[in-house]
C-alpha cells in the first residue's frame, strides 16, 4: 500500500480555524476522507480515544492511526501526499513555521480572548492585543511573500492556511465587537492578501459561513459565561 | 557556497533548556560556531535585534540570518546539516512533533512555574501539574521508543533533546523543593531514560552543571518577585 492510501477520517469542528486550514491542505491536494463532526463543549468517545492528551480538534485518522495539532497536521499530509504547502527553502520553512506558531500561540489567543472577556476594559484589552499581534503579521507578509501574492508566493502556502482560516472569524468579530481587524489603513497588505486568500479556488469551499461563525460564537460566549460564574 | 557553509552564531543562554537542546544537535552533528551569551534579565540589542518579536534566547544566525524558536531551529539544523534527529518515517515525525509541542506547551509552563510560585498553595498546584505531565510523557516514551533506549530508536533524537534538555532543572528543582520528578516509583521509563541521556557522549557535555541552573534560579526568582511586588 502506497504511503497516502487507506482510510481517513478527520475528527473536527466546521468553525474551528484548526480545523479549517487542515481541510483546506486536504482539498488542495485532492485528498478525499471522512469528515465526522464533534460536539467540543460534550466531548464523545471517539475525540477522547484519538486524542486522550488535549482532547481536541482536528484529529487526523489515517489507517487507524491519529495525528494531533493541527501544524503537525498540514506537515504530515505535505510528507504523505506531497505538493508541498511548506516552502521549499529550509531557512523559508523555517520562517513560516516561526509565524505559524506565532499565529497560534499570540494571535488565536487574543481573539478568542475577547469572545470570553467578560467586562469591556477586558475586551478593550483583547482587541488592542489583536490589533497589535495583526500588526506583526503585516510585517510578516513583507518578509515572506517576497512581493508576491501570497506568505507563499504566487500560491496558497503553510501560512496562508495558517492565517486565513481565522479570516471569517475576523468577519464574525466585526459584527459582533464593531472592529475592523484586518483593515485598510492599518494593515493595507494584510487587507489585499486577505481578499486574494478569499477567492483563492483551492481554498474557498471550505471556508464557514460567518453565520456559522455568529452561531458558534454565542454557544461558546453562553458555555464560557457558565464556567465563570461555576467557578466564582 | 553549500547551504552548511558561512558564518554561525548562537545567541543563548546556558541554562535555558531551549538554548541547550540546540547546542546539544549542532554538537551531534560536528557544526562549529560562535556562542554569544544573553542576559534576559536585561537585554541586549543582538537580541532585539535579530529576535524583534519575542526578544527570547536562542536565536540561531546563519549568514546574518536569524532563525528563531528551538524547535523551528531543530528542523533547520537538520534541513541544512543533514543527520537527521527527526524520524525519518512521517507518522512518527508527525508524534514527535506532537510531543515535543506538549514538553514546550504543558511541560515547561508547569516546572517554571514552580520557580515564579509565591505561596506554598501555589507551589503545590504546579508541583501536582509537572507530576502530571510527566505522567503523560512515560507513556510517550512507550508509543515513541519501539522498546528501545531512546524516544529517537537506538540513538538520542528530536524528542530526546526536546525533552532531556530540561533534565538538569529537575535535579536543582529536587534540591530547592525536595520532590524527585523523574522517579524510579512513579515514571520507571523516564528515570532509566533520563541516565541513559545523561551518559550519551554525544550530547552530555552540552548539560550544564546543577549549580549553574541553582545559581540561575535564585536570580529569576529575585527578579519574579521583584515584578510582581511593583505589580501589586
Amino acid at each position: 500500500m502506497a504511503a497516502g492510501e487507506g482510510d481517513l477520517k478527520l475528527l473536527g469542528l466546521l468553525v474551528s480555524p484548526f480545523v479549517v486550514r487542515v481541510r483546506m491542505a486536504l482539498s488542495m491536494k485532492g485528498v478525499s476522507y471522512e469528515y465526522i463532526e464533534q460536539d467540543i463543549f460534550n466531548k464523545g468517545e471517539l475525540l477522547v480515544r484519538y486524542n486522550p492528551v488535549h482532547k481536541k480538534v482536528p484529529v487526523l485518522i489515517h489507517n487507524g492511526k491519529p495525528v494531533c495539532e493541527s501544524l503537525a497536521i498540514l506537515e504530515y499530509i505535505d510528507d504523505i501526499w506531497g505538493a508541498s504547502v511548506l516552502p521549499a527553502d529550509p531557512y523559508e520553512r523555517a520562517i513560516a513555521r516561526f509565524w505559524a506558531n506565532y499565529i497560534d500561540d499570540k494571535m488565536f489567543p487574543s481573539w478568542i480572548g475577547l469572545l470570553k472577556a467578560e467586562t469591556e476594559e477586558e475586551k478593550a484589552e483583547k482587541v488592542n492585543q489583536t490589533l497589535a499581534v495583526l500588526m506583526h503579521l503585516e510585517d510578516a507578509f513583507t518578509q515572506c511573500s517576497n512581493g508576491k501574492a501570497f506568505f507563499g508566493g504566487d500560491s496558497v502556502g503553510y501560512l496562508d492556511l495558517a492565517l486565513g482560516s481565522n479570516l471569517f472569524w475576523f468577519e464574525a468579530l466585526r459584527e459582533l465587537f464593531g472592529v475592523a481587524f484586518i483593515d485598510e489603513g492599518r494593515t493595507p497588505l494584510l487587507a489585499s492578501w486577505a481578499e486574494r486568500f478569499g477567492e483563492a479556488a483551492s481554498v474557498k469551499e471550505m471556508v464557514p459561513s460567518v453565520d456559522k461563525a455568529l452561531e458558534h460564537a454565542k454557544k461558546f460566549r453562553a458555555f464560557f459565561a457558565a464556567a465563570a460564574a461555576a467557578a466564582k
